[in-house]
């Protein structure tokens, strides 16, 4: 058993080879940049007006000025602003030559077709200079950056109308057990639903991973072995659950060997999750065994496959932890592994463990902001001590 | 000019009719649950092995047992446990009648093929018992729940193979700006490109949102309500950008009052983000005209547009605000406007407000963990003050 940083770190050293390919911008978020995006211009690419008003110089304010032309937004100015003169302008408009500053038109008083004066105390410059924000030749974003809706914008306004990005991973999910049903079919005596695969599909698509599934293995080592030979065959990272424990019919491992994987852990000291294994397979692709309980099996592809995931995808994933204050006390009995509490935020925003009866307990994440990280030795936490919350 | 607050009630207070359908579960993330889930069995349905052991009476601990059965997870177990007797049970199998707790295989010395010896000092029950997560009939999750990967795991345990959601309103973008190209395009002279599009419709499909784009509205009025019109006709929503404010060029407001909308507001106090307005149309759609500077639109449409397509989901939106100590003392001229700051995350888990030149500033976001909201009267906050962050 090993302890959850030292597996992380071990999962994370594994070599990958991201291979890049170009797509729509609008097919662009949560995929991985593939190249430096560099600016072609200046942002903005000339003296801009931020504001609806009249640019004229500073040292004429005190007298009224005469109107020589309108400027629109996307219009190159016609005339240089000289003494006693101005130009009405509009928000995104060049500020012609000569101006330093604009009047916002709430600030105007309107003389004549022509005239206008200035009526505030004082005026800020309501300039946005050339390359105040970028400058012609800037990496604005760099690769392995993970697009978000935001970086959108900067990639089309500097013209990545067509940006690189790493190839998505392809994903194939097996799940084992025989007391499993799909959740169309009612569980005879003694069965439940298969509820595993479903959570590790959305997980994959909630991250924008290809992702396939096999259906549920019998519980006979022939027919899994088909199934992770196939699986093998047309993807990159197999996600096995259950079967990975200490039973007579966790037959898992003994599969993936044959079918020519490399273990490098099988238990973690974590709570839940310990049952994990990640192995290699010599065509460079991964194999996950995650636990069979299903708030187990969401953790660890939270905690340990998403890492993994997004590194062939070309992103260095660093999770969000907040330090929030915990709501109140905590305290557990054993505190050999690292423990992971779903908690939900309170209003004050502090972190409130919910109820949870274990790996098993599918609802308690229900309500969950995100999970609590009780450290390995740590039995006691009191309210208001600052914990560490992964938002899932 | 209106405050956020009254701006966000106005919004929520149109009354909106969402239509439900079916989807398979795969398919359901980010959607809205449009029936309450009930279980259609106890969870887990049967007293549950949560371990790999041997079942049997507490009060036999102290002495050898005779091994009746392998029981395997999915199969029902044959014999009733009596005295000095065990049955082997694998996690997730049912436990035997007469049998009280689990003990671990670890805690097993195997004498002989069908004779074993507890030899750790306790045990616990190591037995989930029927229904103590889920009752038979219990709602699991409730109407207008925004579906999350984990949701879909309790989804699937309860048998809901094809949940009804919600429909996603169809979302329409027009930008104006004759100073506007498309990213594909080098700008010329006083020109930029478009990124309000781009990023809004990345903004609709990370929520899961139809959306569509009806491209650069020119800046003509005939032409614009054509685009309108025709907007208007296979849409729930119009998000039109730019063209509100106060310059000689902003007729969105005329055009759409002839198209038939009704206004709500046309200004909030919002920095950024003030020439913001809300209409709606007498067919019960609504339009949005949201600033054309990229931080004022993205920033609207998380903090106003948002929520209101979410309640057309049938979902009841509560952004999460976390409550951060500030890094560094923060202090702004003017305060009669909510104010919106760009911060990320330092490692010491507070917010640290980041360059940001104005609403202009497109690449201020490009690592913001969130924005710090500024109350309306509030010019100096301290270092270490708790300030509201919405993750974006």
């Amino acid at each position: 058993m090993i302890e959850f940083e030292e597996a992380l770190k071990i999962i994370l050293s594994r070599e990958v080879f991201p291979e890049a390919e170009e797509v729509e911008l609008s097919c662009s978020i949560n995929r991985v940049l593939a190249q430096d995006a560099v600016s072609d211009m200046d942002m903005p690419p000339f003296n801009k007006s931020a504001v609806d008003g009249y640019a004229c110089r500073r040292s004429d304010l005190a007298d009224e000025l005469k109107v020589l032309e309108i400027i629109p937004a996307g219009q190159i100015p016609q005339f240089r602003i000289k003494e006693n003169e101005c130009s009405k302008v509009m928000t995104g408009a060049m500020v012609p030559e000569g101006a330093d500053c604009i009047i916002m038109i709430e600030d105007v008083e309107v003389l004549s077709s022509d005239k206008i004066k200035f009526t505030a105390e004082k005026t800020s410059d309501n300039i946005c200079y050339t390359g105040e924000d970028i400058r012609l030749g800037d990496v604005v974003l760099k690769k392995g950056l993970l697009i978000k809706p935001q970086h959108i914008a900067v990639l089309a306004s500097v013209g990545y109308s067509r940006p690189k990005v790493y190839r998505k991973p392809k994903v194939n999910i097996i799940t084992t057990g025989d007391e499993l049903v799909e959740p169309h079919q009612k569980p005879d005596v003694g069965k439940i639903r298969n509820s595993n695969a479903w959570q590790l599909i959305a997980q994959c698509e909630a991250m924008n991973v290809s992702v396939d599934y096999s259906g549920i293995a019998p519980d006979s080592k022939e027919e899994t072995l088909v199934m992770i030979r196939k699986a093998l065959a047309d993807n990159d990272v197999i996600l096995i659950t259950g079967g990975v424990s200490m039973g007579d019919y966790d037959y898992v491992p003994d599969v993936l060997l044959e079918a020519g994987f490399t273990f490098y852990f099988k238990s973690v000291a974590m709570q839940p999750g310990r049952p994990t294994l990640f192995s290699s397979h010599k065509s460079g692709k991964f194999c996950f065994g995650l636990p069979g309980n299903p708030v187990s099996s969401f953790n660890q592809f939270e905690l340990l496959v998403k890492p993994l995931l997004y590194k062939m995808m070309g992103h260095v994933y660093k999770p969000v932890v907040l330090h929030l204050p915990l709501a109140k006390d905590f305290h557990r009995k054993k505190s050999k592994r690292l423990n992971f509490i779903p908690v939900l935020l309170n209003p004050e925003g502090e972190a409130l463990p919910v109820e949870y009866h274990g790996s098993a307990h599918i609802n308690s994440l229900n309500d969950a902001y995100g999970l609590m990280s009780i450290p390995i030795g740590t039995t006691e936490i009191k309210k208001g001590d600052i914990v560490n919350v992964r938002p899932v």
